[in-house]
């Protein structure tokens, strides 16, 4: 990992690769690296889908080792959605290989001077960049059995889906798990638009022949390495809670809370939560030979993952995450699990954002396009998106576009990204998060969860206001440094709570990379990443009132709790205290 | 003049009418009135579709009176299209009728529980509230045929077409003519929408039984208006441009400076332009037996509209202004009048800003939806819109909204709205304006086109930055105050020139209001009205970033003159420094 590869793509010459060493850029790795070079090489005013704007991928500083849960990748450009920068990550294999392939990071520059696709095969031999007409306006799932029929079975892919094509606000950019399936993606704030508008369909990755990246001190390393494991394997939510039913523990638990956004944001409780709780995911998922524990990646031991068989038991997608079975399920009145998991499949396929899909689905409802709990509706819309008819093309530009294009008036979005599964009313922190992080609404940016009802890092009453600005500060700094690393945000429940295990991962930074980092340092990390984030959306028009929920949510009290979101203007303002 | 009629239209009681004093409000007009208002009573980050927003209503303060021009009318709000304030005005009657019924303003608060439509009816008894139902989904042509078979010939109407009804963000208030046509509209930012959304199809104003409002000191403002009628009369522009060929008159003229906006604003110079001319246009109407001089209300002595009828002699619309036949014209690279024409009458009838969907088409027909040139298409694109169709919702949000969906790079919009018929490279005194007006890009709003291409105020180069800062502030003041009266803003090419034309006008208002008011009164009247649209907008989120043209007027150099937009961020930011 002691180099950069640039991909030029246009327009005034054809697509070429050069690689260069990291430069400026030594250190920095996943959010960190693609922050830096987003805030520093793409200028802020550009068009997010213009020549000026880059996407960045990186793996991060402890990818393509022997570190347990280090398979997390980061996709970083100007998004198209928000405006603003943006940090999208996933699981899957890209960032195991890339890093292994010795690349810090991709970026793709530029564009074509012609609607033209490539495709980019990354090996040890070098780069090629090559046409990929064949491939024009095929789903991620065709488009990665082409690739594999070529490139055989052991290379992973990065690819975009019709939504990226059509250059979506909602568009993700796919990776590929373990079984060489497009099912992780680098989901939020519109990263495929980018991906589609350099003129590239599919990144494939090919690590034969490369050796997995080594230690400075291999001995230190492999101790922290064991401790970790250990500390993961003992925390409730890590040993437990997530191995057995995977993210989707969490619709009982949000629900039970009063804290689930039920038709769109209306009340706080679905009476269908049962039907699509993790529970009942993993018995299904069992009964029909998928499987209810699975890692998204190569070296993960929390494997909250899992593998959704339809009812004749054939794959149909991996196993829909908490978020995506709210958005696609309660937020719209849906209580059908095979819907969910096939509305899942459509947004993997077509390359788009299942939280923005969900909530965008919820406001189109709103305006009366279907009706609450209609799920074959549903999947009828989404479907449209995949088609890319006029309706498709306002669906798939996310909440904040349907809700103008439709005149509705409550629309759960900041920076225009919509709000995930935690209504900000009965979790507090997580409005805090939403309104402030840099991302837009986004809950992996400060998961104020932990506090706020799950009693991981302490405890902060999730229905008042006091506490919820220091949590959600100190998590959206944990967390920018965690995203640096590649590791699994899920290791926070750990971290959080046990100092052993935060020590050890230290400890595996320091010994594989020779360094002497603290606590104190790792802190700093997170700190700088999030200013320079914050530079770039102030240099890119941002200001205080873009740091806001929705007024409704001020106005509007949500029940069982009758709560209204209670933290001032001020106070949010104090988040970047720091 | 004496009353504020507020309507409350719900949700929590049945619609109501109160009339109440002017209270803080007296000595306020047009879009001093609105902006007041709007900036005092409504929360700067509500939705502006909800009930927070209020819809402002307000003839000048010579609306009503025997003063030559006065009858244009200011409709204020929070725009739903920019996101900030918005006064967009208008001629026809209602000014005048209004004024002459007594009041200043009409106010629109709230909006009904479900969704029902309304139609108020002013008369000199009081003001009665109707269900609408029967008008729903009415074009404006239609609705005002119903109105006056129901009312008698002699009313004046304020309407929204489907356009309004569908909340859109290009959507109109129409006003009607002295032939009780809706013909002339406000028509920018939306303000149909906010209409449609407190459920109010139409106003219905009656001013029989009422006389005309009288001067303080009739001999003076007799005196005073027969100077400035004079003083109009004399003037080039005024007394015989604008008579002979209209607005249209410009076509010719800034198509010769280059500074016209071809095919979505790649170019300066349009090969139809003369096919599309006033000169043709005077030419057409007046062999079908239209009209090539007519005034948009009675006491207007400049008469710079039209009737334009269609091969069989048929009226189908009024005289398109000239930025209407840019827009749906050379924008499109559309060069046939009658095609302009029914575009013009498809626009007004659904109510819808002819501005805002010629932009709109320009960048559809970049993402490939039409060929430019097409005219039958772009007929066809506009009537989806009148449908409501899903194409037809994306077209009618905007040039913005059109952009996003269709994955656009080249949209020439500021605060979201759609550039008018000058392009900024080649007029860069309209630049400093479509980027600092508080009302997003809007030419009305300081008219540089004067002095850059016109020789009227003085002469500034066009193609350079030096003296636009100051050229576009004195007129976004001068304008301000003049929004404010009820004229015309056309009064501006005789009074920027003539003294005693200037001088007359401030007379007028004396004499009428008994007051002794100087030109620096009306600059200072000027600067409070923008100051305080500014602090609105600020407090909406707005900031230095958004007073900026879309990236690529920077870069791409616009022919025939080869010039890029090179007016920087600094000066623009120094247009507020009074």
């Amino acid at each position: 990992m002691d180099k950069i590869l640039r991909i030029q793509m246009g327009p005034d010459q054809a697509p070429t690769a050069k690689t260069e060493p990291l430069g400026d850029y030594e250190g920095f790795g996943g959010r960190g690296m693609t922050s830096t070079i987003v805030a520093k090489e793409v200028p802020p005013l550009c068009h997010p889908l213009g020549a000026e704007n880059k996407l960045v991928i990186a793996p991060g500083l402890l990818s393509g080792t022997a570190a347990a849960m280090s398979g997390r990748i980061s996709v970083g450009c100007k998004s198209p959605l928000t405006g603003g920068i943006k940090e999208a990550n996933a699981g899957g294999q890209p960032a195991q290989v890339l890093a292994r392939l010795g690349y810090a990071a991709i970026v793709l520059e530029g564009h074509p001077a012609e609607d033209k696709l490539y495709k980019i095969l990354v090996n040890k031999d070098g780069v090629e960049i090559e046409p990929a007409d064949d491939l024009k306006m095929k789903g991620n799932y065709d488009t990665v059995e082409k690739l594999t029929s070529e490139y055989g079975e052991k290379i992973c892919c990065i690819t975009i889906g019709q939504a990226g094509e059509m250059k979506m606000l909602a568009s993700t950019v796919a990776c590929t798990d373990m079984e060489v399936r497009p099912a992780r993606h680098a989901a939020r704030g519109g990263v495929g638009a980018v991906m589609g508008s350099k003129g590239v369909k599919a990144i494939v990755l090919d690590d034969a022949g490369m050796s997995m990246r080594s230690a400075k001190d291999p001995d230190k390393f492999k101790e922290a390495n064991k401790t970790f494991v250990s500390g993961l394997r003992n925390h409730s939510v890590t040993g437990q809670g997530l191995p057995a039913y995977g993210t989707n523990v969490l619709t009982n638990v949000v629900n039970e809370a009063g804290a689930y956004p039920t038709y769109n944001f209306k009340t706080g409780r679905f009476k269908g939560a049962a039907a699509i709780s993790g529970e009942t995911q993993a018995e299904t998922e069992t009964a029909r030979g998928g499987k209810a524990t699975h890692g998204c990646h190569r070296g993960c031991v929390i494997r909250c993952s899992g593998i959704y068989h339809d009812k004749d038991g054939h794959y149909l997608t991996k196993q829909p995450e908490y978020e995506t079975v709210w958005a696609h399920g309660g937020n719209c009145g849906i209580d059908d699990l095979d819907s969910i998991a096939m509305l899942d499949r459509l947004d993997d396929d077509y390359g788009l954002d299942t939280i923005e899909m969900g909530a965008t689905i919820g406001v189109a409802m709103e305006a009366g396009l279907a009706e609450y709990g209609d799920a074959n509706k549903a999947i009828e819309l989404v479907r449209e998106v995949g088609k890319g008819t006029p309706l498709g093309r306002i669906l798939g530009s996310g909440a904040a576009v349907t809700g103008k294009v439709f005149g509705v008036e409550r629309v759960p979005v900041v920076k225009n990204q919509s709000m995930p599964a935690y209504d900000p009313r009965a979790v507090q922190g997580m409005g805090v998060t939403y309104a402030t992080t840099t991302m837009g609404a986004d809950h992996t940016a400060g998961y104020a969860v932990t506090a706020n009802l799950l009693g991981v890092g302490g405890n902060v009453d999730a229905l008042k206001p006091e506490g919820q600005i220091e949590l959600s500060r100190n998590l959206q700094v944990a967390t920018a440094a965690i995203d640096s690393t590649g590791m699994c945000l899920f290791i926070a429940f750990a971290i959080l709570d046990q100092q052993e295990t935060f020590q050890a991962m230290i400890d595996m930074i320091n010994a594989f990379h020779g360094l002497n980092f603290t606590a104190d340092d790792v802190s700093e990390l997170g700190k700088k990443i999030l200013k320079l984030e914050r530079d770039f959306n102030e240099r890119a028009g941002f200001g205080p009132k873009d740091d806001r929920l929705p007024d409704y949510f001020r106005t509007e009290s949500f029940g069982p709790h009758d709560v209204t979101f209670q933290i001032s203007g001020e106070d949010l303002d104090s988040v970047y205290n720091f």
